[in-house]
């Protein structure tokens, strides 16, 4: 199987099998993420508390944990819901989003990065910087680095802690212990929508349901969004427009779309 | 007066008086369902704290009431805003997102059903079965059963307390102790949005603080979110243009509309 | 530099500076008023909890605080957030929405109102009214009153506690000690969305992070938001499409919109 065939297999495998996605989330991308899963063909559920994740997390695919509005309690649910995972072998995604903004950010996304089992990391580069470096900083939730700079970054943290590292950024890098996947598919009004990197982590927990490799689970998700946001594109006027094509892209993405566009490294 | 009058009096009704809907509702819709409330002509408010729930219940026409993402002090709320309402005489609608994927969540579902006085339910047919049968269950917040197999199950509950039950599926069942409603009108695409199911909850909401009749509150509102739902369907791509053009349908309803799309047997 | 090109100045500065705007602000409106700010050019930070506040106001340009979806936690984060936005000299957008409908709303806005430094608050009249009139009713977070018939507690307002007030409605009044600005531009459909209310705040909150003179900052922002609103309208066949094509009209705004459709009394 080419890359484009093994693309398409995880595609149709999310949309016969309609994965259950435990989504952690922030307040501000719960719905926009919820259609973005929904618009790839899984199925998802948003559920933040301690008396539920555990149950939950056993009946999902995949957890995925995004840290954009953290308060105390989310904390404990999130800590609660990794270790559930971690026994139950469901795979996660983490989203630190603004790591390196605040001190609670950066050690609550270090803590759930050192206490998930089956990892897989997608940040900005600011963020998986803010990772490892203690002096690293974020303008807020927007990168202050380009993606390239956090991959020696990546490859220490991947030394640290078995995971796979996603750095989002106008070429998006896979990294893990066995090798670097580039993805330069996407569009500049990507970073004008407001949840577009938690979309992205979401969708990676969608493929990482269906495809036990994590880091080609990463890497096809990270293509599709790049691929559907190019589509989305080149129909928009503006970044109101483009999340609604957005949408309409994953909803109908053909394997020829792939095959015409698909623009990676590996 | 026909059935297409009937439902356009209360659209008119909505449009002419705005009434005041509350909701305490999950964190993914509240955007979604307070825009589906405004488009057919309500005026939501989203509250949730204890210490002003009483409070906006004695000023609102309804209550609604939607478990969607639930937490200790949201249910302490949920329960002293439907004792409230109990005590004022105002109308409540209930959902019982994901009923029988978490204890806490059929726990919750069950107590609230029993603490409200002028109910109305609506769920999916897991949600509504998780009700009754401590062994149903759901996939996440997705049905995994059609309909027409949980209007036993809406009987027993009327049986067991006063109420009405609305069934979503391909076919909605309205259930009351007095007769059953069914509405064929919908789109499949409706299942590919999230909270679409919350905004049907909603709609009911807006329809119940017009129609003193629960079980015609609940059909006529079922009916309208169906064929805003064709009319919105035959105009999109996918799931991203399907919601704005379900918003855009809601608000420029037209009697026409009804006459020529209302597929209902009852 | 006349009028115009006052407002360009603002708007280029935003593009350019791409300010980071801290908002703790509600449920409702935290997806739609981020994807404003960053249609606008900003760059939007959500964030409440109290052990990271502080720290994020500190590399602000602005803080915008909303209390539509109160609750006790919430406030305690709010108040900590002005005090450091006091310390810092980072203005602060008020968003008093739904004083007059619960005590604890009309309390907590009232509390904020006085406890913060360098404030801008912007309400529809009933809103505004209720900061000082203990009678005054909201219905729910609608207006029962007309936006000039706030002009006068707006001064009392600005007579107790230094402060400008800009009161949004068919005409917004933006007063200060110096003078009454007045915007006619926007659309009927701006108030059939969730939320516009709270959009105008953060918009304002994005001026303000360029702008040191407050009363210019709320006067131009209030104008902008009025004319994509309008260029927005022009191409929506209800609130669903409007609510994308306002997203699109702010990200695509020119001078010559503003130099061909500002009408404003100053």
């Amino acid at each position: 199987m080419n890359r484009v065939e093994l693309i398409w297999r995880d595609i149709e495998k999310i949309r016969s099998n309609a994965p259950l996605v435990h989504n952690i989330t922030n307040f501000v991308v719960m719905n926009s993420t919820a259609n973005a899963l929904l618009a790839v063909g899984a199925s998802p559920i948003m559920a933040h508390a301690i008396e539920e994740v555990r149950e939950l997390v056993k009946i999902a695919s995949c957890l995925v944990i995004n840290i954009g509005t953290l308060s105390e309690k989310w904390i404990e649910s999130m800590i609660a819901a990794v270790h559930t995972a971690g026994e139950q072998g469901v795979p996660v995604v983490l989203d630190p989003v603004g790591a390196g903004a605040s001190v609670l950010r950066t050690d609550t996304a270090k803590k759930l990065f050192h206490e998930t089992k089956i990892l897989i990391v997608r940040g900005n580069a600011s963020e998986i910087r803010a990772l490892r470096e203690s002096g690293s900083q974020t303008k807020g939730v927007d990168s202050l680095h380009s993606s390239d700079s956090a991959v020696d970054t990546a490859r220490d943290l991947i030394n640290e802690k078995e995971s796979v590292v996603c750095i989002s950024g106008a070429t998006d890098y896979i990294v893990s212990s066995r090798k670097i996947f580039k993805v330069l598919n996407g569009h500049p009004l990507m970073s004008r929508v407001t949840g577009m990197g938690c979309t992205a982590t979401s969708i990676i927990g969608a493929f990482a349901a269906v495809n036990p490799s994590r880091d080609e689970a990463a890497f096809h998700a990270s293509a599709v969004l790049g691929i559907a946001g190019e589509i989305a594109a080149e129909k928009s006027s503006g970044p109101g427009s483009f999340q609604v094509n957005l949408l309409d892209s994953l909803y109908g993405l053909k394997k020829s779309d792939i095959e015409q566009r698909l623009k990676v490294e590996e």
